[in-house]
């Protein structure tokens, strides 16, 4: 039997072997940048070999809902960059920019994992140099829904967003569907500004339980991590009430309403039914509408939404 | 005598027909496009080939000082794209859009003949689609000079701008000194919002008793004509005074000032001695310092500017 043991033995160290250098061959060398220049050269020699370069913006934290975006750019684009930058121009004055999660060791392993080719990862000096005063904003879709409660955050989402365009260029640009109100906002930047990135907006993704996936979510105490499933539920009743043909916004508010004000760490932010398009409200489900709730559990504000 | 006459024709004939060809190897085929998609796919091809590309973004109405701006992107790339649009962002509501004088005939003229070799002409409506709501801005630079009397004009500047950048995607942007805030401006907006594309400053054209080269001159009448070169005259004085040590902005300002209001058809807007990055009044000529005026004569306004 000996012989055979070491046939079975030689066996699995030709698969090891293969897989091996499978997995190498998988496993290109990912490199993460910090300098603004290092980002542009390495695209610069790219689209002069003429690939197509994929972009993933993102606060770092990343999860499965940014990992469907970077998926989602592998298989679209020849090369795929991701940034990771805690953007301080998005966040008030008393927001959580300093508590806000970070963990680029994590990070940098699901990106790897994933195919992305670059992590550009600045120092905030780098995106802020002294002096800096400009901004990109816009009248209208950002008063409502986030921007309610959130006066300046779109003004620091669409600055920094064009700035990481001019840097990586991308041919296409990735955002999930969850920031449903920046998806909106950064789609008409882009057409407005005639810049040359398509804008891919890409589904939700949930827990197993329903309550969509967040890197606040990290924020939550055991109790308010169950409390937060309110906002799923509270939607899927309005979802089920669209589905069975209701049209008033305010019908579908009300249902809303009344199942998060049953969960006691629950606050009401805002409940919404908007235009997808223009962030308006509107009476009635008509064309692509949004219906947007913002919530607290205890200190942590969380979001979610459906198209109707 | 007869060969010899035969003999001096045959050579001038001979001299025209080089002449000729090299006007024709010269005169190149220059496009005027309408749409932003005809540009881009230009644009792009010249890419492909590795040509570098140089923009002049004008409001058209051409003069001596857009084609010295011309032929400085005709040395310094392969390609050269000049916009001409009358872009009513940046028009206040009692200022002189309607009026503003257009020629686009003579103006295709000036660019062939320039070596242009795509003119971007679009209609507002091109430029401000249905539902457009986007703009650039910046705290700081667009409030002194300028801005005091024009409150929304740099944003409209600032905005187009951009626009035309992402469109045209320029190594190279070229703009004249005379618009010395505009200038700074763009030069801070391309810095903080990391726009690929280099900008560089022109000195400003003279006709040859002085006045600025400007569009603009065209309203005045014969008198404002001559009362005009107040402009010129007064900073000639300031500039004199620099040179001769003179560190003290308000001693200069007092000076330019005084000459100004010599002359009855002349009423000043401003006379302002600022830092010329950050376009902040400075009390001492240090470092680069811009000395701005702008001075309305009879219903026109008119600016000029120098550095100390």
């Amino acid at each position: 039997m000996t012989s055979c043991i070491s046939i079975e033995n030689s066996i699995e160290e030709y698969l090891q072997k293969i897989a091996t250098k499978n997995k190498r061959i998988r496993r290109h060398k990912m490199l993460i940048y910090g300098q603004i220049e290092q980002v542009r050269e390495a695209v610069k020699a790219w689209k002069k070999e003429g690939k197509s370069v994929g972009f993933v913006p993102t606060m770092g934290y990343l999860h499965e809902g940014h990992k469907s975006l970077i998926d989602a750019a592998r298989r679209e684009n020849d090369k795929v960059v991701v940034s990771i930058f805690v953007n301080p121009m998005q966040f008030g004055p008393a927001e959580d920019l300093d508590s806000y999660p970070r963990d680029l060791n994590r990070d940098a392993k699901l990106c790897e994992d994933a195919g992305v080719d670059i992590i550009f990862h600045p120092e905030p000096e780098e995106m802020y140099a002294d002096g800096f005063c400009s901004y990109v904003d816009m009248n209208g879709l950002t008063t409502e829904l986030c921007g309610k409660t959130r006066p300046i955050h779109f003004r620091g989402v669409q600055t920094v967003v064009l700035k990481l365009f001019h840097i990586v260029t991308p041919d296409r640009a990735y955002f999930g569907q969850k920031d449903a109100q920046q998806l909106a906002v950064i789609k008409r930047m882009v057409k407005d500004l005639n810049v040359d990135t398509e804008i891919i907006g890409c589904p939700i993704i949930r827990e197993e339980d329903g309550l969509a996936k967040s890197s606040r979510n990290t924020y939550l105490s055991e109790d308010e991590r169950q409390a937060a499933l309110v906002l799923s539920r509270s939607l899927k009743i309005g979802k089920q009430l669209v589905e069975d043909g209701e049209k008033s916004a305010k019908a579908i508010k009300d249902a809303i309403t009344a199942e998060i004000n049953k969960e006691p760490l629950a606050r009401i932010d805002y409940v919404d039914v908007v235009d997808f398009e223009t962030i308006t409200p509107v009476d009635e489900i008509k064309g692509t509408t949004l219906v947007a709730i913002a919530v607290y559990i205890g200190k942590t504000r969380l979001i979610d939404n459906f198209i109707a």
